[in-house]
């Protein structure tokens, strides 16, 4: 049977596809793939097939087609397009010198191997004059931007100290060295070696013997600690199963259904939306995130991943693992990722789904009667987690039995960590261990919402809460009304958390019943400060989309990745800055709306050696979209069905609370 | 055993205390009691009573005092502080006039009778000529203030149809009349009959027959709806028990200790939190919450609930149900009010206690070896929910297993409406159903956190997040760096969300052995818009603290209510707004932080007929307290220990599940 057109891209369509581009070049053009997924299919076909689909009409054919990322003589990339349902090669184009493809993540493995043999990196570990027990390991950095004239594909390699004889878990960000090579990429060719500074400004100094310093680890068989607090087993128990059902990509769970695939380079996707009946959104899923660093001193200016489009989120996905990363009734979905031969390769268990209580939906009670109405509140959550070198990045997308759909992530893993001297802090980072500092950074995460709000022709406003002048309708100066403003045209939108400014979505050709306005969602997120780099930086340039927490664009196909398609040592910003340019007109039409979730990290030294996550969500809610409370028809919440247990008074519990499962 | 000084008031305490104050009045006073709690143990004492306890040295005796709300005569308002350990009145005064205490929660059943049975009123009802099936209620409301020269205590009574044959149960909400009586409270005296408009503007009109027209039910029986998305059970299962220990008011929760105490005014507070064997606070409770309504047209004007002095959020708490409002192993406590004799009533199950998982602590993934840690987030949940009328407020105080006080409120219950006319819509309200408005309005809550961090000395600083400009040192422009400013003196601080201000809570007197810089807590809290009423308003006089964000002040016995003691009908807050006002040194003191979190709700018609959870948080986070994650200490995540479960492939769950348990 064929794949539906949303489902993730098969083995088989890598194979083919890789074998097609293979054939296709001669062999001493070396093919190296990078990356290899599917492109979503052209929406307004899709909208025919998911009309048919619904109404049992018969399907039309969509062919599959995918992208290849490849590089040919060690250097040159390059990008096709493969239509794998008719077997071809649509396009296939050497992509201009300057532009530098996302990293496989085995080429990593590969620069480290390269990198750490080096005589001349070897003659600067020589200078260290190690203590026994003591190792070097390297990670390998995207290089970003700096120069105009820069054309090559460069990466920096960090340096640190590998303590415990070597323990392979050692926490080795823990113990920074200040030396740090460059090598091209591809050829792996020797640049050069940057010194990083250790005092106040940016003065360097040669390498000499390494002080030694004790690390400050995370790994249970090294971090010294005792399990202390040992918490009794909380298990969620669902004896009649999962309350959703899976066919495929398609997930039904109390009143929604969506499709859900895996995706390399976002993690994942969900489409077309339903709840209760009604469409929401045609895709959902994350953008582009780029995490650029405050150090001001080289050659730190040049940190600022774009963990997307230079390495791939669902490419970095982890494998996760039953009963550790996610509680009660699981469903795992693989992810597809290749080799540099373009062998399929999955990534088993990369998205897990599950539900979960949320506590409280909703309670009234009325004094009267002291009778009271409560439902509880429950989670679909899709969740998936990337690990990009140092950082864990957890994006679950949760859906609710009322109709919100929340995106969540939360950051953890560990700290990009610089040298610092003893006795010396810096206005522009935390000390967080013995001679290690955690600089001052930003995340800022952009969230791509199609949305289709009973339909895929919508409109996007904001309501400002304004306080009313003083007036005999007002005589008390206590009214305050909101005001409505639409957008246009494609462009951003600025915070107002004082007037209370909330974003909407609505469909001005579907009137609510009650409200004979519109229906619509709303966007609840937190103002937050956005991209502190100057206007004139690389930083700016190249993230316009970090610059503002709202921008909206009429949908035109392609435009998937916020910073454009390339992101690897880009010079300038490819999406949401260019494409608002012409400032299409964007009312009552196909439109996207990109949500940015930014928090500037301002280092704690309890975020080390691991980071205890920090939480951060945007919130879409159904605002006049239903005619009342769309969860009445959830149960009420008893105790013949959630069966809770009253505490043992005293600390030993006694056997019913055993059996009473 | 004497009850230790932060425990709850006792039964015998009350009709101690109300007996001595009975006595002391002839009989022909009338004494009507209003509300009578324990008092605070002055600080100074309790912290040595503390120190001693601590060192199992003998305890000092600290004498309990009951604070005694009552009327006499009718209308007086009196209050006397009563020694209960030696059993004398410390003081007893009527207060001046136009102090107005809060209102027993039984008396407003009361005026209710009073007010329906009333001939001026009956007379208005029998104009509406309403068909047989329809039945009147009526919501007492406090009547808040308007004229600097009205001394009486007065209520003002909204006016409702309850259908559905006068089922208990119907939403009278749905049905507002368009006429109000207002009432003296305690002399029951009429006072007038307030009409209310239902067009665009403040026009009245006389009662006339009522448009039948249909209300919007919540209640099952009631509301049309079958439950349709029938979740499976999903059981929080503590095999083992509870990983808290309880012992009278002391909690012990991983690494956690303080103590829980019911009070009627404030639902709970928790005193004396100590984490890992360090002191954070000294004691965390609610203050005060207002919500202003933004119709600006009379009587609405006057709709400014003071939900914790108005009425008191223990006395109108929930008595929680096992299963109902909390999952997994629950312990309760009872709260203590009082009725009009001045004796004990016990409100049940008014705090529920629990612990939750919150997903996952931390994680890493060593991409070399693919070793991952990772570590699960638990949370203790001290819960109470308060019914004020129509609303209900879910309050959660948090505790993490990362050292987090995370404070909660979910708002839900039902929307207060007014009446509008068909066809017409106003720009303060929603349409929520027919001929029904919910006016937009404000939820403004003062948290007050009486900060210990590693002691009571403790200092208030912002951090704000600021661009670098270009230099020698930051070439590229991308540099940012932090500024602290101390708060010197009592006062506010204002939001600053773009600048990412951050607030702290410092120990100067204690360096933190790696950043070498004060210990700390950060407060961490969305920027949101504060009170909207002008500054010339009442609703600004009265709650001075809903116009700023973050206050803080110098310690003082009895400080504890943010828009101060008496609210009721207050024509000027006697809380911050005059505490700050000799800008008292705050640096490096025993200083009281207080956190105001606040949310403008727009109503939507999803929040009728009764309101899915809307949920604000703040959190106090460890912020270089800690020398690293104070997570370490915890166990890893495993599936021996989660015991979570694959989900069957297709819709019928296999016995596999139902025997995993």
């Amino acid at each position: 049977m064929a794949p539906h057109p949303f489902d993730s891209v098969l083995d088989s369509e890598i194979r083919l596809a890789s074998k097609l581009v293979k054939d296709a070049h001669a062999a001493s053009d070396k093919v190296h793939f990078v990356q290899i997924d599917r492109l979503d299919p052209p929406k307004q076909d899709m909208i025919k097939y998911l009309e048919a689909e619904k109404h049992g009409a018969p399907l039309p054919t969509i062919p599959r087609v995918l992208y290849v990322y490849y590089n040919t003589n060690v250097s040159e990339f390059n990008k096709a397009l493969v239509n794998v349902t008719n077997r071809h090669i649509i396009t296939k184009q050497k992509l201009p010198e300057g532009v530098v493809g996302p990293f496989l993540p085995d080429d990593v493995t590969d620069w480290e191997d390269h990198c750490m043999s080096h005589p001349l990196v070897l003659q600067e570990v020589q200078k260290l004059q190690l203590p026994k027990g003591y190792q070097i390991r390297t990670d390998p950095w995207i290089y970003a931007t700096d120069d105009p004239n820069e054309k090559r594909s460069l990466v920096q390699f960090f340096m640190y100290v590998l303590a415990n004889g070597g323990h392979k878990e050692s926490n080795h960000y823990s113990l920074p060295l200040k030396f740090s090579p460059v090598f091209e990429a591809h050829s792996k060719k020797f640049v050069r070696i940057d010194y990083l500074p250790g005092g106040f400004d940016e003065t360097i100094t040669p390498t000499g013997p390494w002080q030694v310093v004790q690390g400050v680890e995370y790994h249970p068989e090294l971090n010294g600690e005792k399990v202390m607090r040992e918490p009794k087993p909380l298990l969620i128990q669902q004896p009649e199963g999962a309350s959703f059902t899976t066919e495929g990509s398609k997930v039904k769970w109390l009143g929604w259904e969506f499709r859900v695939a895996t995706s390399v380079r976002e993690g994942f996707a969900v489409y077309d939306g339903w709840f209760k009946g009604r469409q929401i959104f045609y895709r959902i899923a994350l953008s582009e995130m780029t995490v650029p660093y405050g150090d001001p001193r080289a050659p730190y200016h040049r940190k600022q991943a774009f963990d997307l489009g230079d390495c791939g989120f669902g490419a970095n996905g982890n494998v996760l693992k039953l009963g550790c990363d996610c509680l009660g009734v699981i469903k795992y979905m693989d992810g597809i990722t290749i080799n540099s031969a373009g062998e399929p390769r999955t990534l088993a268990n990369t998205v897990c789904m599950h539900e979960q209580d949320a506590g409280i939906l909703y309670k009234h009670v009325n004094y009267r009667t002291e009778e009271a109405v409560v439902a509880r509140k429950r989670e679909f959550v899709v969740q998936t987690i990337a690990t990009v070198a140092n950082y864990e990045y957890i994006l679950n997308l949760k859906f609710t039995n009322d109709g919100i759909v929340d995106i969540e992530v939360r950051a953890t893993g560990i700290l990009s960590t610089m040298p610092i001297d003893e006795n010396v802090s810096v206005p522009w980072g935390t000390t967080v261990g013995p001679n290690v500092m955690a600089a001052y950074h930003q995340h800022i995460l952009s969230f791509r919402i199609d949305p289709a709000v009973d339909g895929h022709k919508n409109s996007v406003l904001y309501e400002d809460t304004e306080k009313m002048p003083r007036s005999k309708l007002n005589p008390y100066g206590i009214g305050f009304v909101t005001k409505k403003t639409f957008v246009d045209n494609a462009g951003y939108v600025e915070q107002s958390p004082f007037t209370n400014r909330t974003y909407k979505i609505v469909n001005e050709n579907r009137l609510n019943p009650i409200t004979k306005g519109p229906v619509g969602y709303k966007i609840m997120m937190p103002a937050k400060q956005m991209l502190l780099a100057d206007e004139e930086s690389f930083n700016s340039k190249r993230a316009a989309f970090a610059t503002q927490q709202l921008w909206v664009t009429k949908y035109h196909d392609n435009q998937l990745f916020a910073a454009g398609e390339f992101t690897n040592q880009s010079q300038t910003d490819t999406g949401l800055g260019e494409w608002v340019k012409e400032k299409e007109p964007v009312r009552n039409d196909d439109v996207v709306v990109w949500a940015t979730l930014g928090f500037t990290h301002i280092p704690r030294v309890e975020d080390f050696p691991v980071m205890p996550v920090e939480t951060h969500n945007i919130h879409l809610v159904p605002a006049n979209f239903f005619d009342r409370n769309p969860g009445l028809d959830l149960p009420q919440s008893s105790q013949s069905f959630n069966k809770s247990v009253l505490v043992e008074t005293g600390a030993a519990p006694k056997a019913c609370c055993k059996t009473n499962l």
